[in-house]
This record gives C-alpha cells, sequence and structure tokens, in this order.
C-alpha cells in the first residue's frame, strides 16, 4: 500500500533485530514527518561507519583506528587480557573503571545449533595474542562471559585450548554473588553458594 | 567508550521512537557485524526516501508523486473522502479492500496538552478540498479516527467544522461493535450497547 520508497525503507528498517513491520513503519513515519534534517543525520551517521569504523587488528574490537586506542595505550596493563563475547561487553566492563588491562573481542560465543560457531569466534586471535604480544608477556586471561550456558560453554572450551598453548597461564572469571540491591531470599542456590564460598574479607 | 562515528549512530538511531540507548547500540552492532552491504541498503534507502517522497497535496499521505495514486485514479469513488489520522491508518483501511474512495490525512489529532496540535493538523485543507474537487462533489466525509480520547475529541471539532462549511454534507463514522474472535463477556458497555443497537440485519 506504500510508495516504493518507502516500502524499500521499511524493508531496509525491517532487517534490524528486533524490529519488525509495525516497527518498521513508526521508524519511517517518523523520519518522514521530522523532515530532511533527521533523515540527513541518520544517513551521514551511517555513511561515516562504514567509511571510518574498523576492526582492531589486536583485539577485534570496533573502532576508528587500528589498533585501536586502548591497545596502543602504553598505561595500560599489558599482561592481563579480558576476554569478552562483544563489543558492547567490553564498553560496560570499560564504564565500570575497575579494569585498567587489555581486551579481546571474541565477536561471538559456542552455539551448539550453529556448526560454524566456533570458526566464526575469534580464538586463533586469541591464542596467537597470548603469545606475541609487544608489551610484556601475557600472564592473566579474564573470561568475562555471560555466567549462562552459551558463555559456560564458551568460557571451557578457551580455557582448554589457552592451557594447551601456555600451561603457565592464570585463568580467571569474573566473581559470582549477590547482585547490588539483591535479596538473599530470592538468589538462586548457585549464586549464594558461590557469594558464601568466595566471601570477601573486610579486616 | 565508543568510537565517535559509532557514538553519532547510536545518537541518531536514539532519535526513533521507542528506541533507547541499549536498543539503538544494538542496531550499530548489528550493523557493523552484518557488513557493509546492509549498511549500504539502509543508507540507499533513506537517500531514496528524502529524494523522492513527497505529500500529496490533496490528500497529504505520503507518496512519490502529488497528486498520489490514488488521488489520481478515475475509478475510485470521489463523491466520499474518508479522514484518517496517520498514512499508517490510510494502509490499514486500504489492506481490508473494503473502501474505494478518497482519503485525507490529518497528520495528528487534537492534543489538548499541545496548543499547536489545531494548526499542525491538515484541517484547512479538507475543509477547502471539501468544496474544489475536480471529480464530482463530495457527499459523505467518513471520520475513521481512533474511538479514544484524542480520537473523539478530533471527530467531534471536525464534525462542526464541516457542517459549518456544508451542511449538506454526510458525516460517518466507523461501526462500533464485537471484534472478530472478541467475546461477550469481555466487552465493555458501550461497544457492547453500540453493538446491539447497530445491530446488522442478516435476513
Amino acid at each position: 500500500m506504500y510508495s516504493p520508497s518507502i516500502q524499500n525503507l521499511i524493508k531496509a528498517f525491517k532487517k534490524l533485530p528486533s524490529v519488525g513491520q509495525r516497527t518498521a513503519e513508526r521508524f519511517v513515519f517518523y523520519l518522514l514527518k521530522s523532515g530532511k534534517k533527521e533523515v540527513g543525520e541518520l544517513t551521514l551517521a551511517l555513511k561515516e561507519l562504514i567509511d571510518t569504523v574498523k576492526s582492531c587488528e589486536v583485539c577485534w574490537n570496533f573502532s576508528d583506528t587500528s589498533p585501536c586506542p586502548i591497545c596502543q595505550n602504553p598505561k595500560r596493563d599489558h599482561t592481563t587480557i579480558c576476554v569478552v563475547a562483544d563489543p558492547q561487553d567490553l564498553a560496560v566492563i570499560e564504564g565500570t573503571g575497575e579494569y585498567r588491562g587489555l581486551y579481546h573481542v571474541l565477536r561471538g560465543q559456542v552455539d551448539p545449533t550453529d556448526a560454524e560457531s566456533l570458526t566464526k569466534m575469534k580464538v586463533k586471535e586469541l591464542l596467537e595474542g597470548t603469545r606475541n604480544k609487544e608489551q610484556g608477556t601475557i600472564q592473566e586471561v579474564i573470561l568475562a562471559l555471560n555466567p549462562d550456558i552459551a558463555g559456560e560453554t564458551t568460557m571451557l572450551y578457551l580455557e582448554k585450548e589457552l592451557k594447551s598453548v601456555n600451561q603457565e597461564i592464570k585463568i580467571t572469571r569474573l566473581a559470582r554473588g549477590l547482585p547490588m540491591g539483591g535479596d538473599l531470599r530470592y538468589a538462586d542456590e548457585i549464586t549464594l553458594g558461590s557469594a558464601i564460598k568466595n566471601r570477601i574479607i573486610k579486616g
């Protein structure tokens, strides 16, 4: 029912994650109502994205430069690598301000339903990375994947692979415990058990 | 934490209706992962939208031509106008295949919290439209707005305005009744009352 150019844009928007027909229609008519400036901004930002964003060849984060600013930064701890599934996870950890080491972005996780998921992940690059880094040798690899089935499977797989390359390497995981504002009575047994076992000494 | 070009695109996506930081991030990283082809398609579709879509100067629907194909079609009933709030409503009514008249898109509704909503709506164009149409004079105006407060207020306002311009004009509204698959026991009193009053004779 819509004109061809409206239909094309609806089709293009529908490819975005969790955008269906209705949402895509709302996006298009919002843009049509708001006028050329907003459409121009979006077009420009998309063009800029293709033109400037590349993958950092060291950590596989997306960045305007390769190596990215984090990998280039001599003030960061080049002996520790934090492995994350996606660039968004990296951004969340950076946001805490608690981590000063390097990162490695896997760009995916082990997916039992997708035979290619193992080859799609940047695992080879991680294993090579653990051996040839410039500023200091890697001493610790933090596996910071989600504590769900895909994440746990991926971490087990990485542990095995990392150990086969370098037996000396220290492999750690994020602590499991009660989240801020959490309630003891609603915590599951695994979380609470882990929180007791790994309790923090305060003096 | 993200590179400037990623941040710019996140900002541009966040202007779309009901898109927050997280959703915008997911859109951007989805595009980065899927590669240049998908970004290119979206950029092209947006460019096409600016370049080709215009407002039909007769019915104020968005279209690649003005007048739009519906207003130009001599086979349609040019004596009936169906007034809708938005282009999406027009598409839904066209989708039923039950209507062969013309449309008028208000591009908004009466909003008591927005003093400018009255001037933003294409009401003047409707009133003028009811007087100067080429193929046949307007005999009926169907007010097809949503049966909610904004829609009812707008319809009351339009009724008054239309009657003040043309006393002879027939003004109708969409039937109120049970929706397909609806349940008598869960229908509200106004809907059920209206469904009984306007019951359909079947023989």
